[in-house]
């Protein structure tokens, strides 16, 4: 197999649950295909397009083994690099040309990446409520399900809506309070450490919904309680801030969902401003830069916790799970389950066990795809957009 | 259109509560004029006499649509520059040319600036009393009026009367002791968290009455109390002690009403030591440096709160009020009422409902000025100063 | 017209030249509508598919006149934000909102942000040649063209090939040494500099294409030469490098053409890093992003030099050119041409006279759009991209 | 071959030009085995007890897939670590599973980590001579054989000796001056611009002979003959002072080979402080570290340069070549040539072409060990020690 080639490239839009995108890629040798995750679920018709249109005819013809030449030609041969929408769109290669290295090797992808550094993944699932008393109970589903790393939110996002009235000609939106969270959340800690076992771990997200100076209070405000992280206190557009974090409290910090760009990452992670990198994998442009990243935290003691709700389609789920059981600064994955549609369309998909992620031990990332069932569930959504937050005099305030 | 010019500019001083300053630009168009704010309402007539004697002379035969030639070559055509005799004159004239731009499109000033960000601008009213109890009274009196936002103080300017003995020989002004603010500011601020709702926003002015560690001090010592700002902890002077309050504590910082020199703003907010930009928008020269300085503060998270009691005309409270509703930045804005007389003054005064507060929809800034009232209420006294603060030995202390 | 909406949003891909694409948004009021800039010419089908299937529907049914809620909404909502394609897309439809605003006020857009600070703006072009001879002989073409600001590269890009044997297998590319600049662009300038006038401004732009060390080599050794300014002497990724350049000449620096996120600029205005900000101004997502960069700029210093060469359409360069002559702290204007075709597709395309470029005095951007003769120039390339420069031994090394 | 188990480990010592430690790790798996370097040839005695005795029965029964896990486990199971003796033996292992990883997947180890980005391996290599024309002629020499990156030494280790008399009671040692370096280097190199082609690459090693100041001296006085980089200019005492070079000049530095402990690397690198990381692979620890360094490096713009002279086996320049291959940020790999009997003892060791060095296309490191020949090339040496350089007066200097 000295000669072997892309030779097709083919981008997949379905929708099990979330909008996902999938990238298959092709290759000379008849049956050898990787399979790869370019889920931006908001701008899903713009990553088909850049993968459909770019991305797939430049790799088409090039030797599949040599992904690192693939992704860096791939990221600056449109001279302007970065954002979501082409790092998914190479994402989606990456991960496939992972998928086909391992078929290759006879390997599942952690045995190229070095092994086996544990045995499972330990995973947080997420609980909430309307009120303490329902928040708790959730914690305690989760709890009787296995789980021991909790993360809890109350009122959803963008959080419980405000007292405050709204003035005339307010535009449509989700209206919200973020200060609310300023005494709603510490209520909310004490509660649970109250009523709960002191080993179970509790985790927050603030989904970047505080103004900075408030995000800081609100670090400060959890300390007592011991979180394993407090998730996204901060937005993207205020990093600066996590040093004042760090200045006033020991709170641990994890950042990085919203992270496409690297100047976002390396000054956070050098200046040891965070603990949990928490970065969606194929926003940051799939397997490659992602196992970098993980060996750049490593030299400064932040460990992985890579973002994984439903807009993770199962394949980059599973990269995410042979990541974690292969680095060893490995902290924890967040898991919000998968649905029996996606078990089907995607056979090989992570299995969750008493609170741990298993990857398999198939060749690559060890995922199939149903192409058949899934053109039965094609996105059909208009116009899908995240959530338009707002304050009650109707400014927009940032997610 | 084509050839438009200057030709007359007029400084109106009138009193009907505070003495306000009014510039009038007229144009080679007729009928087209545009209205501008250049109150200094202790020094009243020098800038009278900047306008008249210098700015005025200086932009007639300009044309008026070149707004940003004009403001920087008057900034500049003194050589000497800055200050707030020559900033309020240059106001004067800035506010009335971006009036003038308005009437000339057809739009309200917001319309240039980007438009709408929201349906109306939350305002913070002031409220205070001698003891805690008669403050929470008032705190109260203002939730009736339907606000959120409550500024909260205890014994007025500059504070309550000190206890101390005056020494032999002390001399004429309002003696007070500083450092009792420490205990009965934290102390004001438990009663009334303890007393009302958790959601409503209190704001507290220390009125740049604290030596510098004693704002330190008192700055942490608000903080679990979970103020929406602290305004003017420190004065002007000491601006290099909001690094200090920055570690110690995550109270958020209003400051600036005071500033009419660049290098007061830019390094504070450029370091992120501050959280509300509060300068008083004619001090710092107008409409054109206030929108620039709102997108500089964009950029690190800084949001406006723009001076806004008696002290500023109708309208300068209209430009205050046009940039509060087109620019994203905006936190909250000062309103301490008008009189019916302004009222009737200035046709067109913005009003505020339910704790919001509109812009009109006329073009430019919207408001007009009757200028044959104005007539009838001159400013008459003969000088006319500021509070002279002193401590219990006599010694001035800075307000 | 208290009621106007945004109906339609197309997205229409030409090529007179360079690969275009623009946007139009039509409105509720018969006849009025905008166009706008969205050229990321290399991946122009992402671009459109961004407009048509996400930032078009958004949009429609929104007031046009609320530009900063539109832009700040349409960054936000699709969760993840910045980079090229969903920047260049939000860049369409901001351009023609304020091409719309300024049909709306009967004004050209550069009076909407203050009027004019110049008469006209000063350009530079574009000369080189394979040897120090050619290059002195096109500079001086450019001089008998009017022009005194030219910038001036030897072999093109990315430069003259290198004389290293390549290894086996070394992969296609374009092949070169960026080392062999650190003597080749010295001695260019050093003959130009004993050739020419010494009042004509020479530029010089690097590409991206030197290791940072190098760079500062390069940096300080062309100090003597007195370039107006050395241009992406460094790649986006070597940002921190500035600094060294600052400590060690005195050469000015522009930078900014591939820049798309404010993490990238941000820093290095606010620290004085660089002396002009080169940004592609659909690239960051249009005027409104532009306009407070401009502002923000002011602040520091750094004067604008916005992006110009062919990849940026007549109505991109039309957003140039009024803020060009709106902005105080305007350096140059970057001039490539324009073609007849470009001319007669876009009616109002700004023209060069002299070595100064001109907006025109209609509403708006005043640029049109024959949208039957752009019909007739398809874009049909199959897989554009950029150059894939590769060193000796066949390393990819970015642009 | 769910079950595979590591059986033997065992340690060669061998000099077929240096004295070399290999390791052979062998497995349950008939035939399957790998080979790894451990070659400290100033300590081989230490190394070979550090496996025989601790880190070989350590690993055994362990599964050889498990090399992250194996890696971390061993460094710290003694509890103190770091240091080369540990490195050493830790790296034989290291490399040796890395060996076994790529002949269970059936490819070269560079395909495990990515592929190849580029077709060879450009190397530099040793030219030197007793006088300004001897350099000269050897580099010629070089030139001629193909080579472009060419580093140029005079008066060999540890330099000319110095005229300076010597006083009574002198102890042994290799004498010289440091401070001459100060005036003959940069006068050689000026003498070699001055009869090479510009384009050709010379490198210089200082070998950590000067004191620091006098380094940062060296530094810029060579800055105008345009090094390729600077090797070694301070001892690993001394880092900090990089800080200084890079205040005053642009001189590329090149430094790491003495470097065994993360502390060393980390904060040059995140500074931004050198340019090329020149680490001896064993010394750190393996592959393992090696491939986690170059991925560090990365992200902050620094290239590698892999120590490669005799003291590094052909396995360990395999696994450099390796690395080479197939690491974006490889910058230059450093080649002293290999003799007849190492080709003969290690089949498969690297070959260089035109100044190139390549991998061959066997699985794994793709080198194999003849023992029985290697058996006939025992170590002999009594008590094989580095030079003890003095200064005239007798002063130990530290090489």
């Amino acid at each position: 197999m000295s000669c072997l080639k892309i030779t097709k490239v083919d981008c997949i839009l379905t929708q099990p649950g979330c909008r996902l995108v999938v990238v298959k890629v092709s290759t000379s040798e008849p049956g050898l295909f990787g399979l790869g995750c370019a889920t931006f679920t908001q701008r899903h018709i713009a990553v088909k397009a850049a993968v459909d249109g770019h991305i797939g005819p430049f790799v088409i013809g090039k030797d599949p083994r040599n992904i690192e030449d693939i992704w860096q030609t791939a990221m600056v041969n449109g001279y302007w690099r970065n954002g979501p929408v082409l790092n998914n769109a190479i994402s989606g290669v990456d991960m496939a040309l992972w998928d086909i290295k391992g078929k290759l090797a006879g390997m599942p992808c952690y045995q190229l990446w070095g092994g086996k550094c544990r045995g499972g993944a330990a995973v947080y699932t997420h609980a909430g409520g309307a009120s303490n008393q329902e928040a708790l109970d959730d914690v305690r589903r989760c709890m009787a399900q296995g789980y021991h790393f909790i993360r809890c939110q109350i009122g959803g996002y963008p959080g419980l809506a405000g007292k405050q009235p709204r003035p005339d000609g307010a535009p449509p939106g989700d209206y919200f309070y973020p200060r609310e969270k300023l005494y709603q959340i510490p209520e909310l800690f004490e509660y649970l450490r109250g009523e709960l076992p002191p080993d179970i771990e509790l985790l927050h997200d603030v989904h970047e919904r505080l103004a900075p100076i408030d995000a800081v209070y609100l670090a400060k405000a959890l300390e007592p309680y011991r979180l394993f992280f407090l998730e996204d206190v901060l937005a993207p557009e205020d990093l600066e801030w996590f040093a004042n974090i760090r200045q006033v409290c020991a709170t641990p910090i994890a950042m990085g969902e919203l992270f496409n760009h690297p100047r976002e990452m390396t000054p956070l992670i050098a200046n040891r401003l965070i603990d949990f990198i928490r970065v969606h994998v194929s926003q940051i442009g799939g397997i490659t830069p992602a196992l970098k990243l993980a060996r750049f935290c490593e030299a400064f003691g932040v460990r992985t916790a890579w973002h994984g709700p439903g807009d993770v389609s199962p394949i980059g789920m599973a990269a995410n799970v042979h990541l974690d059981i292969s680095c060893i600064n490995f902290g924890v994955q967040e898991w919000a389950g998968r649905n029996a549609l996606e078990y089907e369309m995607f056979p090989g998909t992570p299995v969750v066990k008493y609170g741990y992620v298993y990857p398999n031990e198939k060749p690559g990332l060890g995922i199939d795809f149903n192409e058949a069932l899934a053109a039965k569930y094609p996105c059909t959504d208009e116009n899908p957009t995240w959530t338009v937050s707002r304050l009650p005099d109707g400014t927009l305030w940032r997610p």
